[in-house]
């Protein structure tokens, strides 16, 4: 999977997500501008030593990136859809909003139908950045059977064994 | 849903999953000793106003505490079996270790067959724990049909149908 932040403010939730797409073998694309440097103290310090072990790269330009791709989804509490209901991909983007102003109307009046939702109680504004990014990511890769997969259980047992072999 | 963490070290942690907790209507435990102070200047800044909204108690003893409970999870990296598996309730409680300690022997070897993993691939170290109850918890909610339910569906929609309709 691919996960694609427009334009993130927060260096600790970027940093948080490197570290979710380093664990999951997932790749992380950040659309600028960003609300800090890439370089920054803040960064390494939230993101540990995951940075440098993630797959990160920065893009200017979303629409033109997307032209290139057939499976991509915008999670936004405008949408009427739940995220489970999408149709996951082994090679689908999955794009967030920046914390303070979402996805701009344009990405909606374009793809309206590629608008999902994670569902939350009325009256309670929204799940942190870093924990909608897990949460749809981990249902897709559930519905994709990742985990599943020969070359994939291997990597994730190889952990396992040690560990409850100890 | 009731979210347990062991003695969790990070307030922002904390703050970021009293946050998780308040906007899907569960309920967060925490078992003392913590690392911080739950009236801290931290916690409030990393859970901005949702400590507040969130129902949040604090308790002593663990063991105590489940004698009374039928249906309660531990999620480790010890498990060997995948979280996407474990029988929910919509009164389960989802047990999470310390940040810098995990959860003690004692837990897995009086109930073993209660411990669940989140798959990750090897080599790299894991989620963060904010990202992982988020991981966990809606896995349990989608499982147990809990958004799709008259009273919460109308609770969401509300919400929804204010945002689409602008």
């Amino acid at each position: 999977m691919k996960i694609v932040l427009f334009q993130p403010q927060i260096p600790q939730n970027t940093g948080n997500i490197a570290r979710t797409s380093a664990v999951t073998g997932s790749s992380l694309i950040l659309i600028r501008p960003l609300g800090f440097s890439t370089h920054s103290r803040h960064l390494k310090r939230a993101g540990l030593d995951y940075w440098e072990e993630a797959d990160v790269k920065e893009a200017d330009d979303l629409p033109s990136l997307l032209e290139k791709e057939a499976s991509f989804f915008f999670f936004s509490s405008k949408a009427s859809r739940v995220y489970t209901t999408a149709p996951y991909r082994d090679d689908s983007l999955l794009i967030f909003g920046s914390e303070t102003t979402g996805l701009p109307p344009y990405f909606f009046n374009q793809w309206p139908d590629r608008f999902y939702k994670i569902p939350m109680v009325e009256d309670v504004r929204c799940l942190n950045l870093a924990s909608s990014v897990a949460v749809v990511l981990y249902e897709a890769l559930r519905q994709t059977r990742y985990f599943e997969r020969p070359i994939n259980v291997k990597r994730m047992l190889a952990k396992a064994d040690v560990v409850s072999g100890t």
